[in-house]
């Protein structure tokens, strides 16, 4: 950047928020960042730093110094600074607990001691209680007299005298209902308490499901420990989506557009060499059918349709079963009635355009034979990726393995190794002279 | 279902939240749906149908008797019923019309007046207003008296005299500040204002970067026209996350997964149709070699190898770009040098693995120059791969197309060509004798 555009960049900085920072951040090459960062106004260090992604934070956090970094964390929410906190150097994290007063350096370590995919991990402990026992009068006196609520408090939680959560009650009905209530006849008992080892995916769920706007959260004792507000979670929900999208190209969603390009080669090299792998596999199936090959060019040439056909096929079944399998859509229980609609599809397909591809195929080579094999290996490849996309994420399930990695991969050795197999096995027996 | 699990079914369907109930009807075969459905509590039927996708919806709505549609859109709020009501039969819909009162009639007829992907279609017009010349204490007894919020209402909204949006006040701060003090003083005037032809995917990132809870929506005239609120966008981002993976696999994110069989065959056919030219045009470019493959067979045994290769490189460079465009990481601006680090990365890994497949390609056959050969091809598609999957997006983009609908038929076609093309011409030039 010419010294012209950064002088007019400052004030655009300024009038910009952190998360739009971030991606500015995300969007330029890695060595004009720098440059960039000092100009972003100090008050937006903290939260910048939460809004980009993994691989760019750990770069600007190595370029900072302690101060600017100690400084970025003031003023921070405790489960932003839980974020954030993991990531800094063990020097600035020291300095950071010891400039906390006792209360926070309490609720912060609290929060730290959970997983960060976890409901302990994405809570606030910041939360305003209040007993079941007292009238709506004196929860409003009490609230005046606080003078301020956490950011975001839309709702108060009612724990009884040994802590456990009772209910919560929202500041829509404080306001409007008769004061002389107790808090024990308006609160709402519906939204259930989530416990804090529950996994950040079933947290968002839940939000979804109910459209909840914040959810109390207790340990094993019922005890309430915190409160999750659904910003926390749209970042959940935006990542599991977005994580899908990434693997099923062997990406990581964390990774930086920008990463210096030995990193990236690097990390791409593994992806290349499973596929080489499969790819392999898929050639000596190919082989063995050589001496057909030399005699029958026209199957060298049609060999690819064979098999990419079956690879589109598959990769449809595959996208579906895994989308599915991640909204709970789809389980072992229904996947039986998925796989006989999935064939029943493959073979319709595989007729229509096996027919096709089978007319073509004749015109082009002048070979009846070599027309009515090719549509017959079309149908069956068809068939053999609708399996192959209903079985292979559920194998993988059953394993543990996430279906969005690493199925695409073996799908697409399964198709090609039946498509370059029943299209030359078949080539074999019936053109050979 | 036997009426044994029939019986059971009933009181857990009493336990679900109607996201359950519509995830539960997705996930079981169309010829059951009738059944359950009945089960389901009446009260819960309107949002059980928002939460199930378009043709499930549809297809429940077919089977529905007129009298329980309309009963189930009694109570619904103002934004889930103008979603509901563009679905439903015209009969029904002028009876549900007919059954409102005036004023929620004209709120409803607002909402509709709008397209369902911009702002205007989002919003609920439940707004609380009040006036910024009033103090705390008299909005205070005015909630009092008026006894009841909207649902998730954590924010008042203030308006001039003429309508015109001026600022939120929070509940949190009517609570807490000094209820002599008049609103002007302590509004928050911070979050702009929604403009309500606004996309819906713009106020999606708009929430996402402030981590607003409600947004004020405006028309032209700066007028206070409703309210957004979280709940509402979350369904906006996760269908958006989705849409990327379904596309990309030629599929559509409202699909039913038991959608009937002819319904879906015919749907996939045009995307097995679209790849169908693509493979010929592949196939295509391998017939120009059908004198160098009679001759050398080796040949076509490896070729699925080069174009495999390519197709995975390509895919890798072309979902980061696809994520990256749609996050507003990437643009037009930034895509040289994200062009020059991707060339780089394709480059390096030709290199590594083009060697790696050199050497294998040698000891399987014997051939020191196809060993060569096959490195260098696989070079030169990982290097068409990259200018690819960096090009193609973008010009879809400038041409309007939605790039992860198409993008990666036109990636593999590219790749395929490259791939045979360069593996069967250097074959030809170097091989032949």
């Amino acid at each position: 950047l010419e010294s012209g555009r950064m002088r007019r960049l400052k004030p655009m900085l300024h009038s910009l928020s952190p998360a739009e920072i971030g991606l500015l951040l995300e969007s330029i090459p890695r060595t004009k960042r720098e440059l960039v960062w000092r100009l972003v106004p100090e008050d937006d260090h903290g939260e910048t730093l939460l809004h980009v992604n993994d691989e760019v934070r750990a770069e600007l956090i190595d370029a900072l110094d302690d101060d600017v970094l100690l400084a970025a964390t003031e003023g921070m929410p405790i489960d932003d600074l839980a974020d954030l906190i993991e990531d800094l150097p063990e020097q600035v994290t020291r300095e950071v607990l010891h400039t906390m007063d006792l209360d926070n350096r309490e609720r912060l370590e609290a929060v730290l001691s959970y997983p960060p995919d976890s409901a302990g991990g994405l809570m606030n402990n910041d939360t305003i209680t209040v007993r079941p026992d007292v009238s709506l009068d004196v929860v409003r006196r009490y609230l005046q007299q606080r003078g301020t609520l956490p950011d975001d408090t839309e709702s108060l939680f009612v724990i009884s005298r040994y802590g456990r959560y009772l209910g919560m009650l929202t500041l829509a009905k404080l306001l409007t209902l008769d004061p002389e209530r107790d808090v024990s006849e308006v609160m709402n008992t519906d939204i259930e308490a989530l416990p804090v080892d529950m996994s950040a995916a079933q947290v968002a769920k839940r939000f979804q499901d109910l459209d909840l706007i914040s959810a109390p959260v207790v340990d094993e004792n019922e005890k309430l420990v915190g409160r999750i507000t659904i910003d926390d979670v749209v970042d959940v929900i935006r990542d599991e989506a977005e994580h899908s999208i990434m693997s099923m190209a062997g990406l990581d969603e964390e990774e930086d557009v920008f990463a210096p390009i030995a990193r990236s080669a690097r990390r791409r090299a593994t992806w290349l060499g499973a596929n080489l792998l499969t790819a392999f596999l898929a050639a000596q199936v190919v082989g063995l059918f050589e001496a057909t090959l030399s005699q029958v060019v026209a199957l060298a040439v049609l060999m690819p349709i064979v098999a990419s056909m079956g690879g589109i096929g598959g990769s449809q079944t595959l996208t579906l079963m895994i989308r599915g399998l991640s909204l709970g859509q789809i389980g072992f229980g229904n996947a039986k009635t998925l796989l006989i609609k999935e064939l029943a599809v493959a073979i319709i397909n595989g007729i229509l355009w096996g027919a096709v591809v089978g007319v073509i195929a004749q015109v082009w080579f002048g070979n009846p034979t070599l027309g009515v094999i090719i549509a017959v290996a079309l149908v069956i490849n068809q068939i053999g990726a609708a399996i192959a996309g209903v079985a292979i994420p559920l194998a993988m399930k059953k394993m543990g393995i996430d279906p969005a990695l690493a199925g695409s991969v073996v799908l697409t050795t399964i198709t090609d190794v039946i498509g370059f197999g029943a299209f030359l096995g078949l080539g074999t027996l019936f053109l050979l002279r």
